[in-house]
This record gives C-alpha cells, structure tokens and sequence, in this order.
C-alpha cells in the first residue's frame, strides 16, 4: 500500500473498531502543500514506522537533525544570533567608554552595521567574545532569555520567536509522533538556543547541538559556577556537523535537513548510512512572505554546486514560496 | 506522608481500585539492604515525584547522571578500558615489528605491564593512541563491540559486561521508571562505552557523556568517514565533569552517583542548584566479594577529602558489604 493517507485512515478505523481510540486522522502537516516534498515526508515516516518492512527502523534509531538558521527559522538580514550580539554591545557600552574610539564597537555603535563588520572574521571574532563570553553559564542563560523574549525584528516588527516556520513545527512535531528523536545541528551557538528551543520547537537543550566556547569550572563565594572564556570550543559548521553528531548524538540520523551549503556535510553523512532516509533542503525562493535568497548570499548560502549535489544525490528541494502555505505561526489572538 | 512505602501501597491500591492496574508494587531495588541509603533513594525519588510538593521536578527536568568506572561496573585491577587498549597492542604486534624494540610497546609484549605504565602518563596517552585513533569511528565501534563480547576478567573470567553492579542497574531502571533520563558521565572514553550502555545500562549513546579525541570529516573512495585523531579533545573527569554535562545536556542534574575523587566537582554542581537532590557516593569495601579500596588506591581513589566533603554535605555513601545483597547480576542458567 503506497498511498500513506490511504493508510493512516484505514489504520485510524482499525484502531477505533477495536475501541482503543484514536488521536487524530487529521493531516499532519496541514501547513503543507500536497506535492511530491510533503509525499517524500509521508513516504519516509511510513515506511521507517512499518514493523516487518524492509525499511523498517527501531524507535531509539529514528534520529532526525535540523540545521535552525534559515532552516526552521529566519536569518536574514543577518544571524539573529549577530542581531543578538550588537543589541548586547549597546547595553554594555556605559561600561565600555573606550568602544568610542575602538572598533568595530566605534561603527556600531554610531549605527554603522556594515563599517562594524568591515573588519571580518576578527571583528565579528570581538564581537561574539565580548558579548558572549566572561560571565557565567546561569548568567549568560538569563541574558538571552530576556532578549528573547522582547527583542523584535527591525523587518517584521515581529518577536524573533515568532519567526520560525510554521510547516517545520509541524514535522518536527509529527516525527516525534512517530517516535523520532529530533535534534538541532547548528552552527549557532548551543547555548544561545538552548533556553527557549524547548518551548519553541519542543526540542531539550539536550538534544541541541551547537557552536561554543569553552567553559571553566572555579569555585565564586563557596558556590561552583561554570565561566564562559573568550575562547572558541568548537565550530558546528559544514565538515563540524557530522563531528558534532557524532559527539553529541553518537548515532547517524536517518532524516537530516538543512538549507545551505553549511548542512551539506550532515546530509551526506545522513545519506550514507544506508537503507530508508531523507535528506532535505530548505529553498529561500519566497521574497513576498519571508526572503528570496541563494547562491549569491553571504546568510545561508545555496550555491549552485549545493543544488546540483542535492539533485544528483536524490535531496528534496523545499520550495517556500510553493510548498508551504504559511511561513509563520498564525498570530495569537 | 513520609514513608515511601506505604504512599506506594496506597497508590497501588488506589490504581487497582480504579481498575487502571499497576505493574508492581514490588520492591524496585531488590538487591539493596533497608537501611539509610535505599530510604535516601526512595525518599528522593518520592519527594521529586508528588505533584504539589514544594519538592516536585517537572519530568523533563529529572536528569540524574552517573558516573561509569567504579560505580557501575568494576574498575579494578586497572580500568577495563586499559586492559582493551593493552588487548589491542598485543593484536597489532604483529604490524608493528618495531615495538619490539621501543617502550612502552616492549614492555608490554614481553607481559611486563607495570613495567611499560612505569613511563607515567605519556606512557599510557602513547598506548590509548595507538590503539584508539587512526582507524574510522565506524571501525573503533565494531573493534570495541568484538572485544566486548569475548574479553574475559582475569581474575574472575566473567564478561566485562557482567561485571556491572546489579543494585545500580536497579537503581538506573527505578529512575527511568519515575521519569528520569539516566545519563553517564564518565571519564572514561566516550566511544568506548557507547557501544554496549544500552543493553547492559539501558542507557542510549546520545546520553553518554565521556572523554575523547578528535575526530576528522573526510571522503575514502566517495564515502564520507569520521576518522579518529591522536589529539585528545576533551578530558571528562573532575571539573571537567561539570563542563561535559553542560556541554552535553545543558541542564543541571537533580541527582548524581560516583565512587572516587574524579566525580567530586560533578556532585558538587548537582547540589548547588538548590531544591531537592541526591548526591552519592560508592565506597569500595568489600574485598570479599569485589575490592576494598579508597584513599590510597590509584584507581578510583576515594580520599579523607572526598570523605570529609561528603560528610560536610550530606552526600550518602554506599557500602557495598553492607548495602548490597549482591554485587554482579545473577548468572543466566
């Protein structure tokens, strides 16, 4: 039986003629389009849940990784984790009364974005570390928390949280409805995500996969505090990623899903494990509802070379502007 | 309602009453004597547990960390994951005619253990390298899953994975079953135990937490591998235990379990979060049936300090002459 819809509806029937009730034969993935990208999902999740298929995978194996930026939500016009580090050096300029003359922290903070990260790796370097780093774990936890919960979009106006994708909500959730494990394999840092990813996507801080600095362990007034050091631990980037799973997951996925040339690694690493998988790329192709970006962006680059892998190698493609029927979660009312 | 016991028989009844059934009101740690140490646990447990408790953890936050060597299986006369890596050195001998010549290789192939150990840690970092790196992630994993399955104790010739401690595989099931996530936290090697923890600890390897080595991205003949590096990565003992637990589950564990000086900082850092929690210790006296060892021992050493800090804090300290009713699981007929 191929059609997966066909499928869950005569098992719902089956279920409830036996009287042990169902939750919903409702489409999963409502935010989906029909098309053959929401069919690959269908096809993928029926046929690793089947008991006695060929392609059937035990539930402690059903490891799914997710790239975030860009990939369940925005990162245009920069890294909301950058967004993040500028607003920080705002707020700790009273105390730094030398940034006046010192870049990059001068240019920022005469609202020079662009003249900041002139200076490249090294400036954007300084200002990750002395934002990021030289406080404690629990401290540095409550900064974001704050942050997050207020900052807003220069764009959309919107909370930065309310700017995830609601169509990979909606398979992160019905993979686990199908006893997958979902992980976060991104190049952010682990713990910028981790305080709020849990309520966001439903994802625990450990299952959260990131960049990071390193952390020491000291004694401060008789209590132990771990202290963020301005020093890099560990890039969870293109050739990092399969590492960082490795290190953290220590099992290949078999469903992985990214949207730029950073995930290529993690695919093909989920690829060659063999038997069922799915390998997804999400395509920034939608300028009117979210932005229309690619092989030409500095955030999240889709080379050409990335598109023809994924096609050579049978990826899905995500297309947002035709795939998906909404972008964001609908507002609250 | 303090005694744990009798809130469970009533529970039970309650739930039979109901006509839900319950699996078991029997005892979940049968091989633990009554005394002060299975009251602390069952206590603990059930303070965590009761909803409306000014006690009670959320599940998702009920993370309990253990760590490996010496406190859920033996650890003597010398790590069991040394005696793998000395087991290693004799079957690549026959590659590595130089050996014959050059320490602590020699040493070692002429039987003389202490002899090649005599070289002090760079002795030993040379032994672990050899025999842990230059090989793919996927090849170490099936040259420890053969090991594992055949190597024999020399002094009791039992499996190594029969060498586990059957009161803690109790007290790791007991946990999962009141809604903890059981973690390892070991300072042993990360790819060492993944392998085997989860049939013999139930323990999955996204929740082991040890040392390692680096690892590299890489293609042979157009499959992507993960090959393992002579460079240590990260050392998973004494402060470094705190470090890994954020590193990896970016929570603070409620209860923690070790035996030696290595997991001081580890239970330090569970107690500082304040709330309820469970700090123990395994205290190796029981030279009849295991080892009896503490302060002076080289492996798992359990010093005056350690004891005093347990004292000061409150943390339990299991006596396996007299809190356990047997140490190793029961032999399968």
């Amino acid at each position: 039986m191929k059609n997966p819809l066909l499928k869950a509806l005569i098992a719902a029937v089956a279920l409830t003629v036996l009287g042990i009730g169902v939750a919903s034969a409702a489409d999963p993935l409502p935010s989906w389009n029909d098309g053959a990208n929401k069919t690959a999902v269908l096809d993928f999740v029926g046929k690793v849940t089947q008991k006695g298929s060929a392609g059937y995978v035990p539930p402690a194996e059903r490891i799914a990784t997710f790239d975030n930026d860009g990939t369940l939500w925005s990162e245009q016009p920069m890294y909301f984790q950058m967004i993040f580090a500028l607003d920080r050096v705002k707020a700790l300029a009273p105390q730094h009364p030398e940034w006046k003359e010192k870049e990059p922290f001068a240019s920022l903070l005469k609202g020079d974005v662009k003249g900041a990260l002139d200076g490249g790796e090294k400036a954007i370097l300084e200002i990750v570390m002395t934002t990021h780093a030289g406080m404690t774990t629990t401290e540095f936890e409550q900064i974001v928390k704050d942050w997050i919960a207020k900052a807003r979009h220069p764009k959309t106006g919107k909370l930065y949280t309310d700017m995830v994708y609601q169509p990979m909500r909606e398979l992160l959730s019905y993979l686990r409805s199908n006893g997958f494990k979902t992980f976060i394999v991104s190049g952010g840092g682990i713990e910028f995500m981790r305080p709020w990813t849990e309520k966001v996507y439903g994802i625990p801080p450990e299952q959260v996969v990131g960049s990071s600095i390193k952390t020491k362990y000291e004694m401060r007034d008789g209590k132990p505090v771990l202290v963020r050091l301005p020093e890099l631990n560990f890039i969870d980037d293109k050739a990092g990623k399969p590492v960082g799973i490795n290190s953290h997951i220590g099992r290949r996925p078999i469903a992985a899903f990214g949207n730029s040339d950073g995930d290529r690694q993690m695919l093909e690493w989920t690829q060659a494990g063999g038997g069922v998988r799915l390998m997804m790329l999400v395509h920034h192709d939608d300028a009117k509802r979210e932005w229309a970006y690619g092989a030409e962006s500095k955030i999240g680059t889709f080379s050409d070379g990335l598109m023809a892998e994924a096609n050579k190698n049978g990826w899905s493609v995500i297309s947002m502007k035709n795939d998906w029927k909404i972008i964001y979660p609908p507002a609250k009312k």
